[in-house]
């Protein structure tokens, strides 16, 4: 089995690393990672100058580029890489509801769908994990899991994982992605010259996050596992927006 | 009624200056755009460091950031922005299909979302447009119809029009997004030093291009409207995923 | 006669657009400059990715790169333009003693030097100038006075300006570099999710500043005028580093 | 005795990392490198954004900055680093006559000169060295002579060495930086999507390369040593200017 291994925290991560090791129990593993920290990159894509790789002394390539550039260069090009399945992570702090838009853990893997084959996105709950040996356990039972009994095709599963031990975890739960309210507000302040600057404020709170949600699902102590899609047309639209469009033209 | 217009070629980008130049017909229009091309950005946010603002003789904001930071940050704290409608575009080149993932236009409408307002993406088939004012009619007919008879709430529409006289257009469509097939390989050459670069490959061709879809749509001469949605979950999957992690823990 | 102009502020700022028009009165003017603000540029010079140009409404070509990026481009490429002389400004903030080995300013000027041409960098003694029109005079007056009676081969001239009136300036001096004390320390701080951050400190306080210095010309309210050289050997260390070297192998 | 040490090809770089062991045998060596290649970055300073470091498993320090950022960061606030000397190095690929200016490598170096303390930059006459351990020694003879027998304060010697193993070095000369003409034409090309781009030339071709400059002593074999300033006052043409200047306002 062939495990290509992406995330979007820079190919020195710990959390990239450990799960790495963990992997090659299961297959060879290739990690194809960006030179530094492309957290929020979303599904980012260099179009307007070239890449370029680095092969480290661990085996690891590095590419000067987004998550979504190391695993679209590694499935359209670079020599030697034909993966049965895509890993992305393990990601220092949650992927949850909303964020899943902006994270580029998840781009990595979403990258993937062209293959017909089924990707993971795996994320600590925690920006400063104690338990990536956890996730890295979870990511090998799915890993496993998959190869024994497949899912539909281009499934992609978007995994959070509690930041604590293995034994400590209240089990695996399949969610949906709840919703958070508005962001907070920018945060204004000045730089040492005077001027004016605005940092991206935090994350809103949790709106959307009831039983069956991925929020929900962490915070009593679950893996949860949401399945994603890529299809982002609202089928159910589809149809009043027809009738709409008849009085418009 | 004020819009707020944004996109993601930059603030210099004649689309937009057309864009909201027609607009302006229907209310107060605000711009807030990126200082340079972002295209390929999807919803990337910038979190490290902080962002500038800089406003231009002709009113518009510019930003030193993506297209969604151009909108979280006129939504979340630039003073006096409180539109009813976001509306990015209009973009030279066509955004269909899996185009929409990475496109920076339609995150930057995408945004928009959790005021609970409608958005528009609107794009023109070309990359050298010569009908920007067709797009233009088309924005403000879309913008009109919805200020008279709204759709559901947080509606995103991603509009793609051909690059002909509005005369010429075969009509409106309410499509779904098509799907291609995986991108061209990469393409690997050598700067001037000798050193080996390598180009992210041109889109892959069209897969899922039939009846219904966008690509059909725009081929055949229509303005291609098709309803996004933003929640990532594939619901479909989710019974059969509960089922099948019963085994993996 | 032709007359390259640059800048480090980038192509929209006030300074350059006063200094382009103010030029054009001695001859023909072609601007090529950045497309956003690159201070501190230094000769800074880009090597691992290829530059983009485009073509402003009003003339100006503005280029995806540093100052020196741009100087570079222009004399050794770009059809039609071989000047006759390399301005660079109106810089918004003063260049003096130190600052001059980091200024992109500076450093557009001096890349005019492999043309053999005079070139001058030419700015402004406040972050925030009200008398653009008074360096634009100046720039005016040297330029013309290096026509009729030229300098020697490849001079380059670093010229800053008091912020007054004209009428006001106490006359022209040429002036040596002075120094500065090291920097103020950095600044340290703490990005809004916890982590911590350094912006590099001011420029440290003036140390060697008395007559004859750059800094004490523009004190009393002169136009301080230093010529410069890109030499950077020590001559008068060659003697005694080779006695030295004499015990080192 | 504290060495600080830093380059410009970044913190992975093996000529950096094999300086930093050779020097460890005169005392405690400190790395703070860019955590990315900024070959070409000359004297850039980062003003406009904060700066991040990052601690790494071999005790280097990593910056999210240019080489002039690195040093400048661990003079003016990083805890703990009070060196007696700064080298800056091994670079991958020569530092002769006018390259000197766009240099990261001579630029760390030269950030050192408000200690008052002595500065090495060193570079290899190769881009791909087989012998970096040559180098190496060299910087330790010369810092190790350094510490004997001091040069005037605020020394800055340019180091450039043969890509040959230490016992066939011809030895250690004295030099003045050499003059190249002017560099070889843009390169344009194309972009896979059809857009022009301009790639900058190969440095020209050496003028000014006879007896004593630096390019002849590598040419012959020598380790080249020049004493740098950055005093860029061309004192040489004060008084010409000066009465130059009586006929200008």
């Amino acid at each position: 089995m062939k495990i290509l291994v992406s995330n979007d925290d820079g190919y020195q991560s710990p959390g990239l690393i450990v799960l790495a090791d963990a992997l090659r129990t299961l297959g060879e593993v290739q990690v194809v990672a960006p030179e530094r920290d492309y957290s929020g990159a979303s599904h980012s894509l260099t179009l307007k100058r070239p890449l370029r790789i680095r092969h480290q002394p661990n085996g690891f390539i590095q590419v000067d580029g987004t998550p979504t550039d190391c695993v679209h260069l590694a499935l359209t090009g670079l020599p030697g890489i034909e993966p049965d399945i895509v890993v992305s992570g393990i990601n220092h702090g949650a992927n949850l509801g909303d964020d899943v838009l902006y994270s580029g853990t998840v781009a990595a893997a979403t990258e993937g769908r062209f293959l017909g084959l089924p990707s993971i996105a795996i994320s600590m709950v925690s920006y400063t994990p104690q338990h990536l040996d956890t996730a890295a356990q979870v990511a090998v039972q799915l890993v496993a899991r998959l190869r024994e009994q497949p899912l539909e095709p281009s499934i992609i599963l978007n995994v959070n994982v509690p930041d604590r031990p293995y034994s400590e975890l209240a089990g695996f739960k399949a969610t949906r992605l709840g919703h958070r309210h508005k962001a907070e507000p920018i945060i204004e302040a000045r730089d040492p010259r005077g001027q004016t600057i605005y940092w991206i404020g935090p994350a809103g709170p949790e709106q959307d996050a009831g039983p069956g949600t991925d929020f929900d699902a962490v915070r009593a102590g679950f893996v949860s596992i949401t399945p994603l899609q890529v299809d982002l047309t609202r089928h159910a639209a589809l149809a009043s927006l027809d009738a709409w469009l008849t009085g418009c033209a």
